[in-house]
């Protein structure tokens, strides 16, 4: 039932299926070869198994602990941990030199991040959090506020959140409340509540630095009227160091299904003292910087989840004895054999293994194209790159965490009756899972902003420049029988995919309403198309050992695993084309009132 | 979010598309015509609003309490609900005459336990439960246990549960340890612990009796050796009243991730006095009268946490207003538009609509089947029926569960960040619908029990009348016009029905694991194929109104939640028939050590 780091995995898809060691003349990747990688995360691997998954439960369990004075006590033993993690430097992986980070491509922190997550989600946020504040401080601060709070941030000696919700403003920004009146003299007061901020109080830091979205006196109505305010807990005094205590308060935690390590607060800000980050009135748009980041790590949320789930329904499946193999027993001298021997129970360990092993592979791929859009020195690399990045965000965050729930609750079901019970962990697992379908934009509205927006930006360009890449890939390797099944599979859903893009085109625009009645089958088709695209090139990578005589069974059974992808996932795409096809008529025929 | 209790649907299908007053020469039915029906409907799904709903947040922050003394607590209200059902005579909707009930047919009582479920699915399981093991005693006891315990369990004075899984044992009853020691007396000496028993003590009945599966000394091994034990809490006296307190005790309650109002205990039996129901060893057939019946009610219990999750979804984004209609403002004079302008936020709530509606009738159009199959003075109508009893009920208790756990999930969707706090109840019916998909037999399991036995039994009697009615409805109908776009679909799904069931007979025999890597694919084409056909039926109910003049929307409503299944859920029957056509062999490809 324990955790054991994917190490192994991690280092496949970073050395042998995106070739890290061939970037090394970019700025940060020379420290990043691939044996020093592969370092890193076996230390970050056992960091993750040995301090952060044994406290997993315990979050679960104990939970939060809200008290009268508007503090908040985290788990036991979190703490520590966190300060193990500190003294580690794991938070400043990523992070840039400049501020004492290590420099290292985001793609290698989206691996630690991943086995951070799958052993304890809860508290993998509060360094998540900080992270996402501090990249928005970064990218929009002035000189004096980063040399201010980007240094504590990355070494986490304080934490950082992000404000943005209130009780009548969600998904809709432009509802947004929260006022901002300039002191005159830099400075900012801040007043509103803001609801469900993760991270928004706790033990483990010893400031708390929140960003705030909120409305300067007279700005414009909507979303064009609202700012972003940085606003700490202490208030740094002329040392940079924690000073008076600002005027916001947890005024409480919300009551949730999982995540119970995390504390959601209700913030009350009273005239708290902030000060602007950016410009006046653009707020949503540095927000976006730590939100898009946010969005991809929600989905290594939802495929760490699901990797998590996995292990241990894997690790009760070749434990748990009960009834007999079809074809004759496995275990004839115990009382029954494994039900690893059942194909039903295979079904779903395969389904996981077939998402979990592409996502991950699609993800670590997606961050390196985040790294080049930033780092290359080729201005058409960094275009596509950048490309890549904005269409990509929405379809892993909403695919990998449609999956990975989907990956837990098959967990709790190979389980049996143990499953539902809490002495097993696959119920904190699903528990866990389901808020990263929601946070950070629910998945729905991931849909809407891959058809509404991505994919019509700059002309299609992005979505054209990823067809003409697998369309290369497939002209590459059309005579390569040993792959012809993966090219097959790829080319046919790229096909499918193409086909939904070009009815997209044509009927979004008719009545938008199609957009939005496609929107998520959309998504689904485009997900499967990009692990199909990643198990095509698995393949390719592990068929190149085998074929040089390599006996290690991993690269047979990752051929394998993509076969059974090809068998059992692919088919999918059939059905998300032939709903998307159908348009909004039938979604929309029905009054409100009949409901 | 108040649970209204859908008497509209229920009436719609039992007189309009099940003609329930066709059948008054029945026995049993005379006193089940439809004016009688709606009023008992109308009655029930009162207690269920008024009563029972009530207390089902309640229940799930309260939980059951175990005290030390082996005694177990039901929630706060519990026991005055439980009192108040007794007394207006709810329980003995469909039980029998001969012991006090009212005889109505089992179809009426599946609608009532609907509502009783949608409102409180914890406490709905106490009678549940009860009346399960009340059906087996009717079955297999003695003229004697049947007059001492029938009418007291009948009347819910007592309750009643069943003890098959232990530690060691849950879907393999061949492993069960539990022993029975004859006392010579006609008693038997039962030992052993049983886990997860539902309902196994409480405060809510002055009795409590349990069925126990248990070993006779020198049984034959495996599930030839099972028999099935009357085991009462307290041991009736002479004159049938609770007497002498067993040796058997509820020592704990499982922590379970939902379902916390109903107590699931671990009992242990010291040398407990038990006698014996039916033949030696022969307890698993009698179980299954038990367990038929549970499975059913399992399916039931999937739908009605779908239909209240459903309607929570339904009231939020009515009432949650966030951004604008892509096609233009619908709400503007308000700050935005209710969330119910967004397509894809009615896309879950129509795929829920889609499901729910004609998953409702599948249940109680097999319901009625069961009626038939005790009833009918037609030996053909009467073995039909039981041959449909027998086929659909794993295709109902798996499909309905895991498409009941889908809707609660998208309800949670819907209510975006609020779903995942307790404030709101799209947690709770997401926790306690989970276990529907374990209980009484995995999804899995019933796969396998539809595809291993209900097939093949009678030479594939059973699915072959089904198809033949199918195709009698499809020839019947092949010329109105009004109900083409239903003919059409229903023809197709199961064509590709048929085609998923030569497969199976072909490959399944060869190789018993195409069978099981086929087995829930193919039982959700099944569950598709039945809901296709619903909404057949339900389609031609409702254009025979409107072709008559009737312009009440709900007739012209339920035409187009048909359109939306057609459109949006059938394209899912190509899937699971491409996935299962791939047999096992990829399935099974993977060594047990590379999971």
């Amino acid at each position: 039932m324990t955790y054991r780091a994917p190490v192994r995995e991690h280092v496949f898809i970073l050395r042998e299926v995106l070739n890290l060691d061939g970037y090394a003349d970019l700025p940060g990747f020379a420290d990043a070869q691939m044996d020093t990688v592969e370092q890193i995360l076996d230390e970050g691997g056992k960091f993750a198994e040995g301090v952060l998954a044994p406290l997993n439960a315990v979050g679960d369990k104990q939970g939060c602990r809200w008290s009268p004075d508007n503090t908040v006590a985290t788990p036991d033993g979190f703490k520590d941990a966190y300060h193990q993690m500190v003294e580690a430097g794991w938070p400043a992986l990523g992070s840039d030199p400049a501020f004492g980070g290590q420099g290292l491509p985001a793609v290698v922190n989206v691996a630690f991040s991943e086995m951070t997550s799958s052993a304890n989600m809860a508290f993998g946020m509060y360094p998540g959090l900080t992270h996402g504040a501090y990249s928005a401080i970064r990218e929009g601060g002035t000189e004096a506020q980063k040399a201010l709070y980007c240094p504590k941030m990355v070494s986490f000696q304080w934490g950082g959140t992000m404000n943005l919700t209130e009780p009548q403003c969600g998904t809709d920004l432009g509802l947004i409340r929260t006022k901002a009146v300039a002191n005159g003299d830099g400075s900012f007061r801040i007043s509103g509540q803001k609801i469900w901020i993760s991270a928004g109080e706790h033990d483990l830091t010893e400031n708390i630095i929140h960003l705030v979205l909120a409305r300067l006196e007279g700005a414009p109505e909507g979303v064009k009227g609202i700012s972003l305010f940085i606003v700490p807990k202490f208030i740094p005094d002329a040392d940079g160091n924690p000073g008076e205590r600002n005027t916001l308060a947890c005024v409480g935690l919300e009551e949730k299904m999982g995540i119970h390590g995390n504390a959601t607060c209700v913030m009350q800000y009273d005239e708290a003292t902030g000060w602007l980050l950016g410009q006046e009135n653009a707020g949503l748009k540095l927000m976006f910087v730590m939100m898009n980041e946010a969005r991809l790590g929600v989905g290594v949320q939802g495929l760490a989840q699901g990797e998590a789930a996995y292990q241990a329904a894997a690790a009760f499946a070749k434990d748990r004895l009960q009834g007999r193999s079809l074809t004759g027993p496995k275990n004839a001298s115990g009382p029954a054999d494994p039900i690893l021997v059942h194909p039903d129970v295979r079904r779903m360990l395969m389904d996981a293994k077939a998402v979990l092993e592409a996502g991950r592979a699609f993800l670590l791929w997606t961050a390196l194209h985040g790294d080049l859009a930033h780092n290359s020195p080729d201005e058409a690399v960094r275009q596509k790159a950048s490309d890549y990045m904005g269409l990509m965000t929405p379809v892993l965050k909403a695919y990998l965490t449609d999956k990975g729930f989907k990956i837990c609750s098959d967990a709790m079901q190979v389980h049996g009756g143990s499953g539902f019970t809490e002495h097993f962990p696959a119920s904190q697992y699903l528990r866990d899972c389901r808020i990263s379908l929601i946070y950070e934009g629910t998945n729905g509205v991931q849909a809407l902003d891959l058809v509404g927006r991505k994919l019509a930006s700059n002309g299609g360009r992005a979505v054209m420049s990823f067809f003409a890449e697998l369309d290369g890939f497939v002209a590459e390797n059309a005579h390569d029988d040993a792959l012809k099944p993966f090219v097959d599979g790829l080319a046919t859903v790229k096909g499918k995919l193409q086909d939904g893009t070009f009815w997209l085109m044509q009927n979004g625009l008719q009545n938008p309403d199609n957009a939005g009645a496609a929107s998520t089958d959309y998504l689904h088709l485009f997900g499967l198309t990009g692990l199909a695209y990643m198990w095509a090139l698995m393949a390719k990578a592990a068929q190149a050992r085998i074929a040089g005589g390599d006996k290690d069974p991993f690269y047979a059974n990752k051929v394998k695993v993509g076969r059974y992808f090809l068998d059992r996932l692919l088919p999918e795409a059939d059905s998300h084309l032939a709903k998307l096809k159908t348009g909004s008529e039938s979604m929309m025929a029905l009054d409100a009132d009949a409901f």
